[in-house]
């Protein structure tokens, strides 16, 4: 393995999690956008598009394979059963397995989601000097269920999940402009400051990920959470559906500059 | 019925139409959002919803129905069957009647589709000083087939429409500039000039809607049309599909300032 994952290809990358590497992608294949994965069946598959649509900021899509396909623009040459690092299974919307492929549980009528993840926009914010405290402190960024309901879709319905990152008063302004410019890996914040108001009783428990050091006069600024489809997906229990594990990404071929609005 | 349609509400407007009014939309309801509808069987909306996602500049949901509801937040109070002037109904793909209601017609398996269309930005070309032909002749924007495909998505294909507005040279960066801050209803061109690039024959008769006149040194530019996912739609055959008539929209609660990027 090359010293420094950055600089691997998106298409190495793939490569190595097929022959069964198994860490981490924060920070592979620099400039490349990783992805959130769902499949979930093609029945369940409308409605999860729909949600999706309805509730772009935490579901934006990046793609969608063709009903059993493996590959697709995102992954050209790789299967989406067996080149991310970890997968999640969940039957009846329980968590069974954690693999490292998936290729005893695929089945054909399955349709996977590809859904932006903010590790696109960290990389800007780190770009102008925004620091990114989860990062920082070597911890998954903490996330948590809100109060607030997506608007549903069919069987489909979940509250909002938000990542939140401290930010110092200062910056906050520089923040929201930076992620407003990546609409389609949850863009601008939805929310700024005031966890109460969200229904987040303490930041320092997070309902998904790390809790991370807020200094003092930090602001805690939230975002659209790609936690949200799975969270609804699991809600929804169908007769199965498989994720990626938390931080174990898709890393695709798109390019983060595709994603930035000028 | 008061003298300017355009002081009208959608509401107000809807239930006119409801009441048995047929008259083209444009200039109705000024500052509200006109859709495109495409009513399909849940057997296809998966398929064309992805078709939508993943050709978002001739297919910008702006909504969709559930499965057999008649209303939405684009028309709260409304019922989709009724509340536009007037409708096409397509069996296997074949147009059979242009109703002004469809309720004979309407099953409670299809789902409907509403679709940005440009008379959004053609009302922010006109306020920033960018005539629209069209519109100035009293006729029905020119729209042509090119010989760019749209990207598949399962059984639904088909090429991209274009409409297409003669610009002056020295306004183009103009049109270019207005219309990209309106990416859900086809924002920026697909093309600027050279027609027979996109395999237009003859400006002179469009495939859909009327010619306009084009001054010497004016640039023809094409925007992507919402007529492509109908396209698509037509050429996929489903049992049953219901459309608008050509200028004869939704008129949605949703505000054209809603559409627009700062």
């Amino acid at each position: 393995m090359s010293a420094d994952p950055a600089g691997i290809s998106p298409a190495q990358a793939r490569s190595r999690f097929r022959a069964g590497l198994r860490v981490p992608t924060a920070g592979w294949s620099a400039g490349h956008a990783q992805a959130n994965l769902i499949a979930v069946p093609r029945d369940y598959a409308f409605e999860l598009l729909l949600f999706a649509q309805r509730n772009p900021k935490a579901c934006p899509v990046l793609d969608v394979l063709e009903p059993g396909n493996q590959s697709g623009p995102a992954l050209p040459d790789g299967d989406i059963r067996t080149d991310l690092p970890a997968y999640r299974v969940y039957v009846d919307g329980e968590l069974v397995a954690e693999p490292s492929d998936v290729l005893e549980f695929w089945t054909d009528d399955l349709v996977a989601f590809a859904i932006g993840c903010s590790f696109t926009f960290e990389a800007a914010l780190q770009d102008s000097g925004v620091p990114v405290r989860h990062i920082e402190q070597g911890r998954n960024v903490p996330m948590y269920r809100t109060n607030r309901m997506c608007r549903p879709a069919g069987r489909m319905s979940g509250p909002l999940v938000v990542s939140m990152r401290p930010v110092a008063p200062e910056q906050v302004a520089d923040a929201v402009r930076i992620t407003s410019r990546y609409p389609s890996v949850h863009g601008a914040p939805v929310h700024v400051g005031d966890p109460a108001a969200l229904g987040i009783a303490d930041l320092a428990a997070p309902d998904f990920g790390d809790p991370v050091d807020i200094k003092p006069a930090e602001i805690p600024v939230f975002w659209a959470c790609g936690v949200t489809p799975q969270a609804a997906v699991m809600q929804t229990r169908p007769p199965l559906a498989i994720g990626h594990a938390p931080g174990h990404m898709l890393i695709t071929d798109l390019r983060d500059a595709e994603l930035v609005v000028p």
